[in-house]
């Protein structure tokens, strides 16, 4: 099973064209202009010195290079002048900043340049991670070697260092990140020096030859032994990345379960409606199954895009909806609204509640760092840790990649994006075209030209129609030359429960149409949103929210009739005035300024 | 309006003839062992030296000055040679090592001696403050002057640095306290400077000429200007008191306005339904009106009585159930919820909902102080700041304080309890005897002897019966000497809902029945409390919790069906299983080990 090359695919409309067009015209030079002005860029010269300003963070490589690796998935589809001087230039400087070594890093050649690898938990193979990816990229997309080769260098002293010498301060990173860039590095080369390396920090993570191991950062046993999803949410779901691309490529099966174990009680146990994961701000992490508080929820953007990344990952290992689903949950949901509807400003964490006057309870105490922590209400142009932004434009730049995989005969869709791709399966030259308003609605025709092959095709997981026959998750069609499936993925609005386990959402239901969950704001209906119940006798009328282009949901709602004279405590009334409640895609919320947000209403 | 002395009352039969007995014979000596191990009485000797054991903490002399307030208040009913004796010793300690000028406080003589009045922060004056009440209180219970000269010539000494000579690092206490213990002085002594003092560090508090002025201590705007309760809640209504106090003894409107305001904005606002107030640990304070999050609330102990001094100082100042309502609930929910049923043991915070697994939840992070926090699910026979412990003894020895007050022809009856109490109303000599087993049913016999007088006799808020003409809460009867009024407060179990403000409670419901809030644990429930759904149609049954010997309820209710197959989400399913619900008071929750706790619950 391989991966489909998403430069063979071009979406050509639908929410996802607007998005890759926002991208490549706003979004990646907001961010650049960004990194800019706060010295991120200029950083690459190596020249700043005690006293100065701008002083060089120890992820700040890092930030620049998913801005590199954006810029080659859109050079890759179009080419950009001005994007690609950037990058060269930038390339230059890695280039003359390098020691003769091979080692590269910001940080540690200026600040502290005798402190090379003695701090597990300062990022320095995690951006060296981020800086591999970005060559790769830049490499597939321009043809241009001196990026990989400058890399490959820096790996090579890297491999010398952690295996051969063993003279490093930590064993494994204390942030993953290197360990699936070096997967991608081994794709890229076919080197398989470099798989062996991932293979490396990936088998001596949390053993007894690890120093410092530590839950915060999974390396508290062995990762095969791993059965929960614990510590830093970012960490574990690109170390997880990791191990289900060691384990396909080395056919290692007892890593594939720890894998499929661990997918199984994220999803399962420790992931919020949206795809969001991370429940604590407190380590920025995973705490204990079912605790998804949603008024303080941590839910990273790069979380849910690290989870994608695992799901797709997995799809490798098994085709099986129980990942493809959760990339469409994540996709239009938890990722989606991390960046505004203008692509200018972007979440770090994605909140999946929000009641402003809630966030100075604690202002009558001065020590600001012990106040209850609760997500930002608001989008912001950039982070002093600003890992998100550049992920986003990455990972949108190369959202094609999620739609197939294939192997020798047979063409597996996971998504439905309106698209053409040209790949080759069998042997033949095939081109796939989908035509489709998804998520709009649940119509799908696809269109094989170029030869007769398998094609197996996801049923949703929230579509309940019994028209198709399914084998985990998937439709399997012998399609002929020319021919055309079409697919009516007819889209109700649901309302949605969870688990009782799930002790903060208990009495309470979401809104779903088809993969979107839709909340309420409180700039469409009024304040006081935990108390106003959804009439689950009513139809919802679909419709469009004119004030921000996005669908809108709305349906008979009502709220308790109090006067100021009602006490705070009193017998059950059950007085209650109806009204028109208004819900809008959860990916949209916070366009319209700082208003409540809920995702999980009462009912009547 | 004044207060009744309790030592004219005698409670004889009730909860709360149970409760003073379980003081006297066992927490009274409970506390005084974790006291004296932990160093704090020996503290009094003032022989401490850098690198000996027990260094004194800045708040130890309160700790003891408490729990000598409850020995007086005991030894006022009945004498114990043990308990005195341990006091006199004690006075004795305080003599020796009091200051020739007149200042005594432990810390700042053994461990801070050249740092006398430097610290806002350092509870110096609150220490005072406690040693006052307890000083007051002794001689009151035994005629003993000692300890009360003693204290006299601290606060002269207190009066001469704060007043007089104005030398002092911060001129209003940074833990109120001394203010209200001040007017217990001047009642006591009749000498005016002493409600002149405690005017003082009234009405300098957050004025301009206030050094250091801050929201966690009152002290953000002068006290007169304040709206709503802020910061450290303890502290709060420890100066309300002291307003209210000030108020009555000065006829002074404005203050009298300040303090209806405050009262109104925390029982309107910032109160749970146990009466318990502190929605957040950080600065153990107020938060924003409505924000009373249960599973993270902080609700001390301390802060429950101190509101239930404050509205018994409004009953001064207004005779209005509001306050005595306020009263009631208090000490049958949040305040009675402190102690074990044993006697041995205590809440500091009150938790108003307990899952005991989440309290793992941020255990992968290495500082334990940005943890998430939550309130214990266990009570200790004694903390580090152990203030809590000697107030439960203070209270409960002094309960009877409650039960009435009286002006020149009228008797003021605010709560209900078994007992006989003696006093002059107009000249006569009145016996007043309660006949009632309230609250564990609502009746009432009230008999007069010795002369005609009013009877004012508050009908209870949760009271829905017509059967009483009522002013402010009260109904009021001219009583023949010899007469009996005979009350029927007729309970039914009811459901209570909160404001819709109130966003944590939006859609639950809490089970009361007359002042009792009930509560359910899953040591009787099983797990998951938060989604079991009350039948709202169904009769509750009153009976007994044999294992705890306390009232029980128990209710038709209904769990979710699902099996370990169902997703985390999945479409409103509406599959139900009945069983029978079993709740408990609120006050007698955490008596059969750890559980799961639940006040406010999902109805059917």
């Amino acid at each position: 099973m391989k991966f489909v090359d998403y430069s063979k695919t071009v979406i050509d409309s639908g929410i996802w064209k607007k998005k890759q067009d926002m991208i490549r015209t706003t979004t990646i030079y907001s961010v650049y202009d960004r990194f800019k002005e706060t010295g991120r860029f200029d950083a690459f010269k190596c020249d700043w010195k005690e006293g100065m300003p701008f002083k060089p963070h120890i992820f700040w490589d890092s930030d620049v290079a998913k801005w590199i690796e954006s810029v080659a998935y859109l050079t890759k589809k179009k080419r950009d002048k001005n994007l690609e001087t950037i990058v060269d230039k930038t390339v230059s400087l890695i280039e003359k900043n390098q020691s003769p070594d091979g080692y590269f890093n910001i940080y540690f050649t200026v600040v502290q340049p005798d402190k090379r690898f003695t701090y597990r938990s300062h990022h320095e193979l995690y951006c060296a991670g981020h800086l591999i990816e970005a060559a790769v990229a830049y490499y597939s997309a321009t043809g241009k070697r001196k990026f990989l080769d400058l890399m490959c260098r820096y790996v090579d002293y890297i491999e010398k260092r952690f295996v051969k010498e063993k003279d490093t301060a930590f064993t494994a990173p204390g942030h993953e990140e290197i360990e699936l860039a070096l997967v991608k590095l081994y794709e890229c080369t076919g080197e398989k020096k470099y798989l062996d390396l991932s293979k490396h920090f990936v088998d001596i993570r949390g053993t007894e030859n690890d120093i410092g191991r530590q839950l915060y950062d999974q390396s508290h046993i062995p990762v095969r032994e791993q059965t929960t999803a614990e510590g830093h949410a970012v960490r574990a779901v690109y170390l997880y990345c990791a191990m289900a691309d060691v384990a396909l490529y080395t056919n290692d099966k007892e890593l594939k379960d720890a894998c499929v174990r661990l997918f199984s009680n994220i999803v399962n146990k420790r992931m919020y409606i949206t795809g969001g994961i991370g429940s604590s701000s407190v380590g920025e992490a995973f705490t204990v199954d079912y605790d998804l508080p949603n008024l303080i929820c941590y839910t990273e953007t790069c979380a849910s895009i690290g989870l994608a990344l695992f799901a797709m990952r997995m799809l490798r290992l098994d085709n099986s909806s129980v990942y493809s689903d959760i990339i469409e949950k994540i996709i239009y949901n938890g990722f989606l609204s991390s960046v505004s509807l203008d692509g200018k400003s972007f979440f770090y964490e994605n909140p999946c509640e929000i009641i402003p006057y809630l966030h100075y309870r604690d202002v009558s105490f001065a020590d600001s760092n012990r106040r209850l922590y609760m997500p930002k209400t608001q989008r912001s142009e950039v982070f002093d840790c600003s890992c998100c932004p550049p992920n986003i434009t990455r990972f949108i730049s190369s959202i094609a990649n999620l739609i197939y995989t294939a192997d020798e005969n047979t063409l597996y869709v996971h998504q439905f994006m309106q698209s053409k791709t040209e790949l080759v399966i069998g042997g033949k030259n095939i081109t796939v075209r989908q035509l489709t308003k998804y998520p709009e609605d649940g119509k799908v025709k696809i269109k094989v030209t170029g030869g007769n092959i398998r094609l197996a095709v996801r049923i949703p997981g929230w579509y309940e129609g019994n028209d198709y026959a399914a084998e985990k998750g998937y439709a399997y069609f012998d399609v002929a030359d020319g021919e055309t499936l079409d697919f009516n993925f007819r889209m109700k609005v649901k309302f949605v429960e969870a688990r009782p386990e799930a002790l903060f959402d208990c009495g309470r239901y979401a809104v779903a149409r088809g993969p979107v969950i839709f909340c309420s704001e409180s700039v469409d209906n009024g304040p006081d949103l935990r108390d106003i119940r959804l009439d689950c006798r009513s139809a919802f009328k679909y419709g469009k929210n004119e004030a921000l282009g996005v669908p809108e949901l709305s349906v008979k709602a009502y709220r308790r009739t109090v006067s100021a004279e009602t006490p705070l405590y009193h017998e059950k009334s059950d007085r209650l005035t109806s009204f028109t409640a208004r819900l809008i895609p959860y990916y949209a919320f916070a366009n319209r300024g700082e208003s409540e947000m809920l995702i999980w209403h009462l009912l009547k």
